[in-house]
């Protein structure tokens, strides 16, 4: 039996700023990966935010970022490995405290962002995070863009790790994703999207932008929150892969050791 | 034999705003109230304040503060008591992800400043603290103002609580701390600084500015880490205790359900 | 003639924490508030609004507020008036130079949510406030609720200042509001709301919710731009007001000394 | 008759975050550069550090970081040309309200830390920020790395440059500073760097690490206000060059157009 688990970032309101889409993306994905105060989320909105996972049974994970609320954690800050581990620490411990105190277990950690691309080139830095999550519960699964180093990072200290995929964006050869700027970085339909994750999880392929495959793991499949289509793709992508035999459930519950 | 712990506010630096005196401090007191990166501290001085007072046995208690790290979580903001909640929640759980990976135990929580003196005297603000360090580990003892709301909060909802006294302070007769504008608010000299601690310690009574004497529990002295006498304080406090037959140790080895 | 004033907060997004109809609303006012970084708002924002208000020639106020951007400045701070005067100087000059390098000038400063409160009943703080108005520049016209302290400390130190009335908030007896918390504090439907102003305008008087009239100046009417029904309000206000001879323009244009 | 200007970063304090040797040093330099708030300071400081520095008449500019106060501005982080922009018209904006409401006039603008870097390389961001400043106020005064992208960004906008050079700092054959991670990248002893300093001065010469002399221009001199030694080079500095013939006074007053 194929499967694989739907991701989505939650909680990135601000206080009285609020955005996104929470209470229907919640309906239609597995693992929440919930904002932690640095580049978006506070921890009034944390609280409800995993309120509301736990009451629809979805997973919850961990999702630090760099400290940039003005730039969402999406411009890059020249840190230090050793920073890195201990925004990593601090982030994910006070996320962990709010699942706990409402009854849950966390699931994982995924960086956010510039972090995320940041650990998924950079093997000092990805270890660094591999450590910390180590650290806090050397039992959180950790979750890398598919093949890098974040994830090799994690397997060597021995955490589970999960492969992330996404239906929405295309391959280079190397198995990075295509930078958003290329004008073919995105896939704007849903099918060919659900096409897309439903070869990865079952051939464990998936064709570049050059026309070649390549080989990809996919455990865990990103769903974007923002832009106009988040919401359709979010119903789309589960509906497909059910049909073509893939369940669809939260990581924990069946990534091994 | 009598008992007491002396605690003391520590890891206020801030990125490369470096105060305090930490390292000396740490050779003279039994718990570290240490920030949690609201009114002070941030994840990479968290980790070294940690690693430090493991490293001399000292225990370990979260300091969560308002936000507001230019007024250093002195001015009273006027947050709910969900808003407070949430607060502690959050900074606990950060700081108890650093005690844990270090290896160490979380012993307590201590509100900061003017979160501290707003949970003396507001019951709600109280029990919203109260409950939020009950949630995050019902272990964990609170330290409040001895005698006032935080105290009797955290004994309602289950948790152990240290009644916490000032050796530099005067007392009003209704057991609050004679406010720092007004003349004879502080005691500026260490021997009868000792000696109001062990008149406290011994027969729980202190005499006010007004001159009569109120009961008053100490089972843990605050030790001021600022300020010119702070060192000269630190030292002479623990000495006065031992000549006079008090036993300073940790709260967490001595205190009772 | 009658004249007034219409003014809304504008500018109140922070980095991609998008908020506020700011495009819509701007056909409809004379005068905008620009948030200045505190409470909402960061230097890209502030360029964008600026440049936006000048395009459809409504006049710009400074917006400073209390440094509590997860409170939206909402939340009262126990702060200084020296405190209170650094932070108006310090947002009034950011959102001045926005202003100046676009070829505009700045007209008013309009103090944001609970330094605009605590401004109205606090003597001390209005005029530190009324003080960093002036320095900064003594053409500026400063806002303040209708009648209250910030109004008073404005004229005492020369500067033009207007008393700023509600459409959509009831008053009380002693010209303050209804607590939003009452339920007769709010004003929903936009027919009654116009009148109110209209009578402010051409009469002088309120009637208060104890039914007795009072005085009312009303220089400026505060537009909100937040909530289901701004824009409906913020459409009728000013069509009501020229059925009824008042004419809406910009407060430097007949703000006289 | 040689001239030259002392410049030193000043008002670096934050809050209760008390950090510096402002009032011993504003006695030695003749251009102080005050934090703007983003990288350090904040209204209140920046208030008192504009004050002293009129009383000691020492020229005053604005000295803009990134939004980055834990990692002191020190950090590089990816922020756009616009952003620069934005952040450079706001940080000005702010210190120049205190320069003119204390009754004085900005002289200069310098950035901080790692925009001052990134400027220095980046001929995009270097004229964006000449930009801003032209746009704020063309009189003002744009300091650079001796000979690099800021200086020669500010020339084609229109705006008076200052070449900085580094007394402490050695020399590589491009021009730029050696980085402070190699070991030969300062110099330790005062009488080198103001022979350094002297020679670039008179000379327009400076000998690299490398051996060999290269051109240089030297308007204004970086005296650091930190580090052990650093009054001590800031004593030692004027009264070298004062005993050279060359006269040390604020840019303002004897650089041409």
């Amino acid at each position: 039996m194929y499967k694989v688990d739907l991701n989505c970032d939650m909680g990135e309101s601000f206080g009285r700023f609020v955005v996104g889409n929470d209470d229907l993306l919640l309906d239609y994905i597995t693992s929440a990966n919930i904002a932690c105060g640095f580049h978006a989320g506070d921890p009034s909105t944390i609280k409800r935010t995993v309120r509301k996972a736990l009451g629809k049974n979805v997973a919850i994970g961990a999702h630090p970022g760099l400290p940039d609320l003005q730039g969402f954690g999406r411009r890059e800050i020249n840190i230090s490995p050793e920073e890195a581990y201990d925004l990593v620490v601090y982030q994910t411990g006070a996320l962990q405290a709010f699942v706990k105190s409402e009854g849950g277990k966390l699931q994982h950690v995924k960086p956010h962002g510039a972090l995320f691309n940041m650990a998924a080139k950079d093997a000092a830095l990805a270890e660094a995070i591999a450590e910390a999550v180590y650290k806090v519960d050397p039992e959180l699964i950790l979750f890398g863009l598919a093949g890098a180093e974040l994830v090799k990072a994690g397997k060597r200290i021995g955490l589970r790790t999960a492969n992330e995929v996404f239906s929405d964006r295309t391959y280079q050869l190397d198995g990075t994703l295509t930078p958003r700027l290329k004008k073919n970085a995105l896939i704007t339909d849903h099918e060919p999207a659900a096409g897309q994750v439903i070869r990865m999880v079952k051939e464990n392929k998936v064709k570049t932008v050059q026309g070649k495959d390549i080989s990809i793991q996919a455990e865990t499949v990103c769903i974007h929150g923002d832009g106009e289509s988040a919401l359709e793709f979010a119903r789309a992508i589960p509906e497909a892969l059910k049909k073509a035999g893939i369940q669809v459930e939260p990581i924990g519950k069946f990534l091994g050791r």
